[in-house]
């Protein structure tokens, strides 16, 4: 990666028979924000949602609820441009370092680890920066 | 958290109230280095896991290779302090902000997403820092 020519067929079939599918056929894929390092979500592809993923470098995953490809921002226009995929000494957990456009979470904030404790209870630590209603009435 | 004091009980059954574990009781954890955003590692707690990182503010997981706990850097030295805990907007992930001592990876690499594509080519992007044979000698 590190720009945005085409991989090879040969190199996207080779990422992903360096990745280990669990039995569901899914890996965990972290996205974080490739400048500031925010941790924007988590997800999980199959080797199809990979294969395009880093064929088109906007990211892909498997919809676990749905059962079905989720383009990230197909509906929302919320799209994460990748940057950079890297995976672990395992190969069973990939890190895709993307651009966010607008909000990573459904909820409407940017990132979806907005859960927390603070002064001993949980606490919600990140306002809601876009309407939810707004983002998929559309 | 955002302090080193001790949690109350209620407050570390809250949180793990508030988590949901998947069918085989276990939540992703991504750990990440609290003041520089890199990304160490991925594994996966259970909740007497969660309970005990809450208490002890020291990260401790569930092996799933082992079936056991696994306080990291039990026997490797390499410890990860938890700084702050943090849960998503489904709860079904995790994400442990940490100071790490030395390296996460048991490669001896400072982090785990030591994998990636450049030139075109499946590459090795991070050196090893220690050698993993004098982390698990000891």
């Amino acid at each position: 990666m590190n720009n945005e020519n085409t991989l090879p067929d040969q190199t996207i079939s080779d990422v992903i028979s360096a990745v280990t599918f669990d039995a569901n056929g899914l890996v965990p894929v972290i996205a974080q924000q490739h400048d500031t390092g925010e941790i924007l979500m988590m997800a999980w592809m199959n080797a199809d949602a990979l294969r395009e993923t880093l064929a088109s470098h906007q990211v892909c995953y498997w919809s676990r609820s749905r059962q079905s490809l989720w383009r990230k921002g197909e509906s929302s226009g919320q799209i994460q441009a990748l940057v950079d995929l890297r995976w672990d000494c395992d190969g069973d957990t990939l890190l895709a370092m993307v651009d966010q456009t607008g909000v990573a979470c459904h909820t409407g904030r940017r990132n979806c680890f907005f859960n927390a404790v603070r002064d001993d209870k949980l606490a919600t630590i990140a306002p809601v920066e876009i309407d939810p209603g707004s983002l998929y009435d559309t």
